[in-house]
């Protein structure tokens, strides 16, 4: 490589890495703005036993081990939120795994982990009912 | 403001911005790692025509107007992912929006700001069917 294209090289990769840095504060405590698609993995459990913390606390240490499955990008665990009571709310769950994958390979990668598989063998014993929406995001929005 | 204590705010201005962007290469393309509560709200519809390109894309063009309320944190839409057909899986849905606000306050403030109530009015005649979900997430993932 020339001189002048090393510099000419690091000139650009200086103005890249400026306009990363530029770019970053806005992202803090945000989602990202990128339009790029990604699976969501959202799974909503009914308990048999809907009243009982410790059923509740033993399936949510059972989700947390699902984060080192490699394929999951991310993972939110919730419970249903007091919002205003409206007739198409269904708040009658108890607890509830969002998850994010790059594709839909992934997400059926990761119900066939050893991880996964694991933690259906030690937690089903807990649901009585499970509904799964997966949602491929529009790369548009 | 003496002159030192000027001199002293900047700096530790300087060094408070430094340390915003040397964190936040690592932000990008990921959802925020910090595990502060938000509350999700997740959203699926079912078309009266589910077969109409034309009604699904005047959906999706009502839902992104929903992005400018000041109280949504971040929104996606998506449609179902052609993931691995399992029992549990609920495909049938047509149009679905996930939406993330900082409390409960927030998404009800949300339901009842004019840009919601002029998305329902607008695209009501499409659907046949919503079902809602508010999970809020749990601060110990």
């Amino acid at each position: 490589m020339q001189h002048k294209n090393k510099r000419a090289h690091t000139r650009r990769r200086f103005i890249k890495n400026a306009a990363v840095l530029a770019a970053s504060p806005a992202m803090i405590g945000q989602h990202p703005a990128a339009p790029r698609q990604q699976v969501i993995h959202h799974v909503f459990f009914w308990l048999k036993n809907p009243d009982a913390e410790a059923d509740k606390k033993e399936l949510i240490a059972g989700l947390k081990t699902l984060k080192a499955v490699p394929q999951v990008r991310q993972l939110l665990i919730g419970t249903p939120a007091s919002t205003v009571k409206r007739e198409v709310v269904d708040n009658s769950f108890q607890v509830s795994e969002l998850m994010y994958f790059n594709s839909t390979k992934d997400q059926d990668d990761y119900q066939v982990h050893p991880l996964h598989k694991a933690f259906v063998e030690k937690c089903s014993h807990l649901w009585e009912r499970v509904v799964v929406y997966d949602m491929i995001t529009d790369s548009t929005v």
